[in-house]
């Protein structure tokens, strides 16, 4: 068999070689940007995101105009880290001063909710720096990867990546932005329903004095004027579009990751019922390793993300539901909470269930293989086997969880435990006022 | 070894031709609906229940009376599909009254579980029509292959299919009967009780009255007459019908995938001690990748109704749990309460216990194949005893948990856990009541 | 390599033959009683106790003390059975009355710890009759096991079974006759203590008049007289006897399992380093399969035992753990509180882990797999060892759970939970309290 | 085959027999205690912190000073045990005396602390003199693998083990200390707040009247003078060390495994793209069973210590996040709360991602294993694989639980859900405030 494996293993040499001439040939010409903007990468998908992003702050890698993602790269001095910089002094500022504003109040279960989305988002602005600094170690093997992947032996996919990703964050960007303003409406209604019953002067009762109140811890340093309400949008939107990119780009890189997945799995699938040689198990093999290579150097960089996203989130729908019984005071207010812990929910459910697609698609090969006849049954092809099945493939926080059904499950039956609790609560206290 | 596989491969051709020639006039035979009438098959067992489920809109397929499952096709031109729209759209008038009836008294733990009742039936009836468009698929390849396990080599089990669901089914809607009954008389001797205490004008105390208060919700509409009582004592039996239905198309199901995985184990068992070629091994696995993949395709489209059904469940036992220790005005209302509570934890536990026998079932080759004298011990029986092992067979709420022993466990273990909160607070309270 | 497989079956087959004859001639041996009791057997080791248990009414099969395992039936005209039939009504008509009391009373989370017991007692006497049932099935294959694993190859143990279940069961009851003790002292003081302060008439502090009360239920259908204190003395103690045996009797079994699983591994480390035939490992593979099945008869047999034991203490315990704050009047009443506390603990502890020693020590054989040398490495070696990992080998309350220290492990993080929300509810009430 | 595997018997124990003569010869050099201790042994990183813990009373083993590990015993007789045995009876009376202060007070969730605090100190001290008991039986084959291991084919590691253990250390106790610190400081500004504010007689207000309070245990029994107050400090000191060191020798353990494990699985990595010949993979196999066994060891031994430590720390945090939500007097209050919290959680934390980095690293090998050619994938590659993954490879409490990320995660999620209770039982204590 040693023979056998000799003259196997120079074929793939030679194969290997044919493949990397024809790599370094197509990056040659994706360098010129023509061809290789027309590839469906992941790299094509994410960049117009990653540009919005800039604009905020997250993700400062230099050259992210550039079509070629060998160019994009971390620079300590550059533009991008110069914005974020910016960013996390005036985020800071607001959180210094917020959390001033609560030690004097004295911090409770209730106003710590404002706090902690502060808090949250200066620590996410420092993951994505911490995550742009790895950012070019991973995207050059993806690209290779994918480049690899857009031909044939393998199929290209009926939708591309980029439209995939597209559709998802422009919808999940819609209702953030619905998210957004139906805050400020419930915010506005509240006050002015608010000063209408307790005051007799009500020509305080505009928008201007509203968002006055709102941004009053900006307020503080800066004069009241068009610029500085300006800036308090600015700021808080800011904050908000971390927050929901946070989740968006966990969902991108699980759909880029997973469409890769599903492209292996059907090449697999194509070869049921022919016959397959050792030295085409062993190429397929290959690939599957520099997959789970790739899956698992992705998981490593975004842990700290994949964290804090989640735990974020569960802690956000918790004391969401903390108020679910609680009257609320206008029909505008109703809507906003119903509105925001649905969207709320639907958006974790959204990150574990595309994170679990990974796992998921990387099983799928496995059934084709129950399938391949018992002549072609060989070593090489037991090890693909008992290999898809050794490890787990996808996305963690810090590998104390993993993004999987299994793991939603866990979060919702805490999270209806926790509410059948706070339903009994209710029931016992209305039961107490009917008695007393 | 490849010559020999060659033949094997041949050998299993020929006899697959076969088969399918069996298959064939079998199946044109059944068409006349003379013998494949008397064949046990899941379609005949089940085919009564659907036509009952036709009266009550739920699974609108059409030709439901035919004897060839080939016939039965979802159309959305038919008459079961309107009757479902009538159904969804009496019920949604009933739904939104209720709606609109408790927002304006404010939504509270207690009074939230009807409208939750009248919710979950709406999103069945959606559920089940999505069921009956894939209805077509599922049960083509299934009959086949219940075809394919009525003959040699399989052997037909003592008790036939139709007659396990049949004892099962109708256990379970006497029980139901009992408990619908139960819910009028207990709420009718509240009312005539409370009547007797409250108000001098003992007249009102007839069941007419008691039925006008009950439908309140329908009688805001229509007059209070005859027609209306008994159509709102249909509206409501529907739902309740419904509610069972649910959990008893679940149990059906599984009664007929374990049913088959037992008949395929009680196979492999029978050749315990015998010398078997491999290329029987060959077939045995083939039968068992398809008996899979139905199990899968069943897994599927079932996943909406067996997760509303769990989730319900689940939510309805905890609510009455919350009602334990509440002191009851009359002994009816022991009696009711006591009555529907066992007969829900038995109905959850049903659907459980007989879901987790089909990965059970699935199971039992295993302890066949570990007799197999080391002689007979090729490769094809080693795929087969790790094909065995490699995957989870069975039904599951969108695979965020499988309907197996282990979580019945974990609800029953979540749910002591809430009761002894419960029992604390209870001796709490009056520890309390006490120091008062 | 068929030849070589079919000359070791040959082999087998004569060596089989062998020991069959061997074991007919002990077990004729044994017939006499004279030989068959000197051996080690579970039989000889739980004899004991199953004599004593009949005189409580469990376990009621006819021939106990045959020193024969194969005379020892269920039968339905027994003595047995009709002491338990005394029991079940005895203690029935004990049950109605106390339920009966309760019911009139308000059942809440305190009291009914009492109807439990009774309840649990009398489930418990039905589920022992269940078990005598399929004693013999039982029995006659566990001896046959027991005969073959006394003679060489297998060692025998240091210590002998019968040794070892003495000391435990022994052990056991000498704690669980100073709770049962402690239990009628703790009673007893707080009664006199209890008259001494509200009452003048000092002369009804005496035990009598403290049993009156105690026994109040049994008083009702009795004349007060000695004869109905000790009925009531011996009814009461049946319950706790039973109560104890319940958990005992898991205990014994599964150190009988768990000795022979270890046997058996010590079986498979003595031929570390040796050359190994196939025909033997085929030999040491049957053993290990007859060993998996007469475990799992066992635990068939048994699931309704262990599950209402499991259940049962672990309700006790939470209840007890209620009460783990609240301030007792009397040292005695203390002493009586924190010492059936721990002895709860340290019996359902002592099942898990003598229950979770019978997998641990079906899995000891694998390490001795791994010193196998290569060329020793068979496909029967690879069989075995994979049959090691493959199934889960042990006792299982109706397989919802296993006895494994995970579960054990499982119970004691909910029972700390548990304990950890009523510190906080107590520090609480603490706090109010201040305040108020 | 046999004849293949006979020769690399052979071979293996010519090689075998050499590497023991080096160690032979290694273990004379060492004698000397010239050349073994430039070793970076296990023995030599931990010995100066256990000669540090012999002052406290802890692992009580002789000849500690000795650089042989092989002169380290467990003696009855001797210094350290002496030690021991003065803290176990000064510890005692302390502990006996507190408790007795406890239950006359009335024992409640609050004044516990205290209370479980010194009990699990004793617990330890016992529990460390268990573990010196079996100290030389671990530390020998300890010290062999480490021989083994720090020459060739192995690699050293780029930090040595001890740099790496002294800078763990060094940082746990640098924080330990200011965790002492400002336990006394937090405490002396409580006290003299509560005497300026209550009392006019200011001048008790000392540092030493307020140790006089601290240590009123310590005070009933001797007179109040420097002797008893820096006896009171150095006991109170004692019971601190003894806490973190508990910890800290954990994770000492943890990294020592963890280290050789990441040897290992180089020294398999290093073997990627060559030729290895099966002798090769069988003692690479040896080394790892060789490595298993020891960690097996070494978690029999350790597992009371790791039970203890755990239990007690997740009680205290949970007990600290009891007070998550009272409001403190006095800033350094404050700082001393967070500090303590945050640096229990951190050391929790560390125990547990050390732990958990034996079973990671033990896993690592497998992933070179996939990379091996399909020529050299013999039987002997196949077992270490199945080896890599069959069993689980840590420490752990009593294997109930064992140090696992997961582990870790448990626990956080179980911290997290009683966090929310109290959150919304603090929520709704302040909504009952705001209506009262």
């Amino acid at each position: 068999m040693s023979k056998a494996a000799d003259s196997i293993l120079k074929h793939l040499k030679v194969r290997r070689q044919k493949q990397r001439a024809i790599l370094k040939m197509r990056c040659q010409c994706a360098k010129g940007g023509l061809e290789f903007e027309q590839l469906d990468t992941f790299y094509r998908a994410i960049r117009p995101y990653l540009c919005v992003a800039q604009l905020f702050g997250i993700m400062p890698v230099s050259n992210i105009l550039s079509r070629d993602p060998q160019d994009v790269k971390f620079k300590v001095r550059s533009i991008g880290l110069g914005v974020t910089g910016i960013f996390l002094i005036l985020g800071g500022l607001k959180t210094l001063m917020g959390a001033n504003l609560l030690f004097n109040a004295g911090l409770n279960a209730k106003n710590m909710v404002g706090l902690v989305f502060l808090i949250v988002g200066i620590v996410n602005w420092l993951n994505f720096v911490g995550f742009a600094r790895s950012w070019s170690q991973i995207m050059l093997p993806w690209s290779s990867l994918d480049i690899l992947m857009l031909f044939p032996p393998y199929k290209r996919c009926k939708r591309s990546l980029r439209s995939r990703v597209n559709i998802v964050v422009l919808t999940v960007f819609c209702f953030a932005i619905g998210d957004h303003i139906l805050y400020y409406a419930s915010g506005y209604i509240s006050y002015s329903m608010h000063i209408r019953q307790c005051q007799t002067n009500h020509s305080r009762i505009t928008f201007g004095h509203y968002l006055e109140k709102e941004f009053s811890d900006i307020m503080v340093l800066l004069p009241c004027n068009m610029f500085s309400i300006c800036y308090g949008f600015w700021l808080n939107g800011s904050f908000t579009v971390l927050w929901n990119f946070m989740d968006i780009f966990i969902v991108i890189t699980s759909i880029g990751l997973s469409q890769r997945f599903q492209q292996f799995a059907d090449r697999v699938l194509a070869l049921e019922g022919r016959h397959v040689p050792d030295a085409l198990w062993y190429d397929i093999r290959r690939d599957h390793i520099r997959l789970c290579e790739l899956t698992s150097l992705v998981d490593d960089s975004m842990s700290s993300i994949v964290f804090v996203s989640c735990a974020n989130n569960v802690y956000v729908i918790c004391n969401q539901a903390l108020a679910i019984f609680t009257k609320l005071r206008h029909p505008i207010n109703y809507v906003y909470f119903w509105y925001s812990l649905i969207f709320l929910l639907a958006r974790t459910g959204l990150v574990f269930m595309t994170g679990s697609r990974i796992h998921d698609a990387s099983l799928l090969p496995l059934r084709s293989l129950y399938m391949v006849p018992n002549g072609d049954w060989t070593q090489e092809v037991q090890r693909f086997a008992s290999q898809l099945t050794s490890e787990f493939v996808g996305l963690s926080g810090y590998r104390l969880y993993y993004l999987t059904r299994k793991s939603l499950f866990g979060i919702l039956a805490t999270l209806v435990t926790y509410e059948l609790m706070l339903l009994q609560l209710d029931a016992k206290s209305h039961k107490d006022l009917r008695c007393a």
